[in-house]
């Protein structure tokens, strides 16, 4: 049998990273991860209870396709808690993983052949997502000067649809309000089905991050309990979508999906109400975030976006390297700490950055950045 | 925003029929669930402490694309267990249920555009998920005296793909080995993919079904933990692909859906083992279906389709009915018994067939005759 063309994806740069780290690791090397791009706490307790729970009671076969209402009413709720914003619970479609609700979104909005713009840096499965549901995308490359992040006026007159993701992967960055608003009000203008992928949100340090639900109804917002709810193998996400789509978006995912997995929509049901847990997780990535910003310059990685939220610093090595692929396999290497080239995220500009995760714990951190410190002194020193 | 012309699918008839029978529920009517397609039955109770388990000791976050390795050499050894047949695991791709693996293998293997023909009757989320894909479905109208299934000389020319289901739904008739053996060489013949969809699997009475595997390696065979493992809502199944299918089906996989739900897969790993109450469920079918055959012919059901496996029977009701919506609506309202009218099965003549499900407990079954027996005898006393 011959394979479509379609299904011709690009590889992931980072699970070569990621195969190498745990060669290094069979070898009986220790390795800091900062290459990772999950939290390493388990979901919250409460959510696991809640299951364990339900498992003796229920036989969590089938819910229907948009997800138990009780789940979908809680993420309305949430839409009040973070942004002051009135969701009505209809609107809300629980999917399995943000994976799902870029099948979902894309399938909605845009027929085969359509372009659909992204900016570069971004997150790699947009494209290929695009790709195999035989829709082109359109990188536009951002700059550091705009926090990596689209500018209005680079939307091409020709696409269908335009992603967003603030705080964005791989950069941390954020759009505040009146960035993102004017991005709406362009795509808007031209026509352009507005895309935002919030799933960072909640991962933030300083100011918060604005929802596009916020400025407008006529937007599809994606997020999911993958990062701040702790709950990436779990797959469940979800998406909000304007109210004269749901019922289309309905029949997509009864017929794609048939639904989310019921038992991670119980565990999500009750991860809403773990705050503390989660508010002590992001206080971790808080701590990190310090110690990052403060030791990856004194190592020599002094260009680095302005690292808003998520737990990702994006850092220019221009001045290190041309060559990331290399330069992250040399840092596995030499200082025994798993970073990932920009390649994956920027096909164009990835082979001269490099992005770091601070999504473990503390400890580790501390030693990642004492390796890279001591791996990047005796590098200069080489040098000179 | 506009909605795409491939996200206009049509609607589930069936969904129609379960919020009838939720609103007769509501109103306090007492209704026998012949619609359902899942078991009522849990995962097995190894298969729910496994998870309960591992919710204790990992954080269960994502797991390689294709899945956990151990579950992938399980389903290998099934295929010996089950068909005598040696399975490479790595040919094993483990999927958030047999939807997302309709989703990959269409993807891996037709263009935009391309014709893809299934049987008729047949699974309506085959034409849909084609449609979704911007493939063309292409229906082959079956009869009965061929037990419901394409016959080799129906293969039209133009098509790129073929799905064949066995036992299928809705008609639950198999395919016999050399049934199967013919489609595929004929598939094979005219450079057309064979996809077989053995979702039934494990749920026979008298004679096993016939995995395309046991015929040839140059197939995509979809199956799933939902039926005979008892795990609809859990959303985990697999797929096995050609050799050298696997690294594009997995990089498909990494960027549409990262991984499936780790929790499902530390439940369907453990479900392997669950034989004992595995086949106590099936002997409960087996009960169920000796109980239908019995007294569906006496309510006056009498040209029903080979009932070979699954937990369904499909009645033609053209001596009854042109009508199955209404007839269905009718039986719900006068005897308080829910079945499914064929029109989502087959959109041509679905309007003369119905679709019992057995899966429901023997005391539902029984419950559910002695209603339809009497309804019918008012009925034809009625018309007399």
């Amino acid at each position: 049998m011959r394979l479509s063309s379609r299904a011709v994806v690009d590889p992931f740069i980072v699970m070569d990273v990621m195969e190498a780290a745990r060669a290094e690791e069979a070898a009986g090397r220790h390795v800091i991860h900062m290459e990772v791009g999950q939290p390493s706490t388990p979901a919250p307790e409460g959510a696991r209870a809640a299951l364990a729970a339900a498992m003796e009671r229920d036989a969590l076969g089938y819910t229907v396709a948009l997800g138990l209402p009780a789940l979908r009413e809680g993420i309305a709720r949430l839409y009040r808690r973070w942004y002051g914003v009135e969701l009505d619970p209809a609107r809300v479609v629980v999917t399995a993983g943000s994976s799902a609700a870029f099948l979902l979104a894309f399938t909605a909005l845009f027929d085969a052949g359509e372009r659909v713009a992204l900016g570069a840096p971004g997150y790699p499965s947009y494209r290929q997502i695009l790709k195999a549901l035989s829709l082109k995308p359109v990188d536009l490359e951002t700059r550091p000067e705009d926090r990596y992040q689209p500018r209005a006026e680079d939307i091409p007159d020709d696409i269908k649809g335009l992603i967003v993701a603030s705080p964005a992967n791989p950069s941390g960055t954020m759009l505040d309000r009146a960035g993102l608003a004017k991005l709406i009000e362009a795509a808007h203008a031209k026509g352009v089905a507005f895309v935002s992928d919030e799933i960072y949100h909640g991962l933030h340090y300083e100011g918060r991050a604005v929802s596009a639900l916020e400025i407008s109804d006529d937007v599809y917002v994606i997020n999911s309990f993958s990062k701040y709810f702790s709950m990436t193998g779990w797959r469940i996400g979800w998406m909000v979508v304007p109210p004269d789509h749901v019922r289309t978006v309905e029949r997509l995912a009864q017929n794609m999906f048939i639904c989310p997995p019921h038992a991670s929509q119980v565990a999500a049901l009750a991860a809403l109400d773990c705050e503390p847990e989660l508010e002590a997780n992001r206080a971790v990535y808080a701590e990190n975030r310090r110690l990052m910003l403060e030791g990856l310059p004194k190592a020599g990685f002094t260009k680095i976006a302005p690292p808003d939220g998520a737990f990702y610093i994006y850092a220019d090595v221009t001045d290190l390297t041309d060559d990331s692929l290399g330069f992250a396999a040399e840092i596995l290497r030499e200082a025994g700490v798993a970073v990932t080239p920009g390649l994956d995220f920027d096909p164009a500009r990835g082979e001269r950055t490099l992005r770091f995760s601070y999504a473990r714990s503390t400890a580790d951190i501390r030693e990642g950045l004492a390796r890279l410190q001591a791996f990047m002194a005796t590098r200069r020193g080489d040098r000179a």
